[in-house]
């Protein structure tokens, strides 16, 4: 992956997405002795960063490709944001889900364009399912994360937030599926000034910085975190990517999710996922270090259920 | 009041205040029929619109005016908007609440550098206290609402938003104490090409609504309403304003204004009070008259405790 990819990127898409506000809190600035500057994706289109990278990998496919359509299996984000790219696009997009999935999302990927196919709730129906929508229909598979157009795509938050502002030190995101962390780590490379890049992950799901220790791909045996994005792991395309650009790997418990949610909701006044809250808390974890320095956090998103907050 | 002083108005408050930004939603522009303009004032300092008014009061003050400082009886947001213009400007504030008032009101009022002083719960008390503090320290007493210049600073709101869309139809305020939809009543007057202006009110406590139909200032029996911001009444200064230049009140349900609270909060992915939701109730209350016109929404603040939350 070289820079002017990522430039490519971000002009292809930039159609379909929303450059994001930054956001800043007096007083968060203080209680970190820092001065944050928050990326907030969770004001981009269908609400989360998945958005770009999703708009990226179906632009990249032939017009024969395009014809066939997508499909994907996932039952967080990245199936409403491959629905609205698709839908945007003028492409159809096939969505399996396990029936087992909360209602609200099934409604909103068919609100966004998705055909939604269901099957049993574990990951062998899933893959299955998927392939079988490959051969009847000639749809694309599209990863949620593992895949370089969904990396790239990812990777222009981060683009946007130095541009705007070039100086940051460091770039703090959570750690899911290490499509968002890796993107961001490119772009920190190619378009920052020595902005090193930490990723936060909760202790219940701690694949990625057990991944980073042993060098090879680790995975959860269970996936107790309230934050319902970051319980998927890594993958042999965005690994060697952290390997090679991520400095560091922090983790975070429940408690210092819920309390960093809670400070986004009551100070920057905006709605918030649990997992985008990881990222702050991690800010909290390595304080000692960011003294005077300027800090990126992305804010990956907000489509969060309001019957069951954790305050 | 011309049009003149709210132009010096703006410009004396401007190093005090953000520009709050506008926020629209596909979503809700789709279910209302209309185009919709969000003015976010939970973004402005302190969390609410209150800032504005704050703010001018005390410029407008003499030398000698501001060395005795400033007080007011609040428990609500004018009492940390207060606190926080009196410090950005060098002078003391005194705020005068109820004993019984919430802990975190208090603390909110500390942080911001204001004087707390309690008193029994009760308006006798509150005025009591209020004009000691104006005997003994030579304080001058600040109305929340019932001021000519606090008026004029909520008016800067809707100036801003005329500003950046001058050809706004309509405009929806939450009417409370009066103050934010006198002011804004003016603004669309002086800077608007025929907007008018609609209070959205609880039937709770629909004190303006039958104000502007008996032609005098109604009270309150009781003030059994999720919208805690708009429990207060109108004044002889903003009343008048309100008859004159305000096209209607629209009443909503307790039900109305949770059902537009989550919408702003799903949709616009914010963090409101329930007070600002009743402007957009208000809205959907005369979706009829509103078909392909645009409307602009002031939302008023964002200072809610997330701990009591009616969703």
């Amino acid at each position: 992956m070289d820079k002017q990819r990522l430039i490519d990127c971000h002009e292809r898409i930039q159609p379909y997405i929303h450059n994001t506000p930054v956001l800043t809190s007096r007083l968060l600035n203080e209680m970190t002795e820092a001065q944050l500057y928050f990326k907030c994706e969770n004001f981009q289109r269908m609400g989360a960063f998945k958005m770009r990278g999703a708009a990226n990998a179906i632009m990249q496919l032939t017009d024969e490709q395009k014809q066939g359509g997508v499909v994907t299996h996932s039952s967080g984000n990245f199936a409403q944001a491959l629905s609205l790219s698709a839908q945007s696009l003028g492409v159809k997009a096939y969505i399996v889900m396990p029936s087992s999935a909360p209602l609200v999302k099934k409604q909103a990927v068919k609100g966004y364009g998705g055909i939604l196919i269901e099957c049993e709730p574990n990951l062998t129906a899933r893959e299955a399912t998927s392939q079988e929508i490959v051969q009847e229909h000639g749809a694309t598979f599209i990863h949620p994360s593992n895949d370089d157009q969904v990396i790239l795509g990812q990777g222009t938050a981060c683009k946007e937030l130095l541009e705007a502002y070039p100086d940051l030190d460091y770039l703090f995101t959570p750690v899911g599926g290490g499509g968002l962390i890796a993107g961001t780590a490119l772009a920190a490379h190619f378009f920052g000034a020595n902005c090193k890049v930490i990723g936060g992950e909760p202790f219940e799901v701690d694949d990625a910085y057990r991944s980073l220790k042993s060098g090879k791909i680790e995975t959860n045996t269970s996936t107790n975190t309230l934050a319902d994005g970051l319980k998927t792991q890594l993958g042999d395309r965005n690994f060697p990517i952290i390997q090679k650009h991520v400095d560091e790997i922090v983790r975070v418990t429940e408690e210092d999710i819920v309390a960093a949610m809670r400070l986004i909701w009551e100070r920057l006044k905006i709605v918030c996922e649990p997992s985008s809250a990881v990222a702050l808390a991690a800010v909290f974890k390595k304080q000692e270090k960011l003294s005077n320095q300027k800090v990126g956090i992305i804010i990956s998103g907000g489509n969060v259920d309001l019957s069951s907050l954790p305050f």
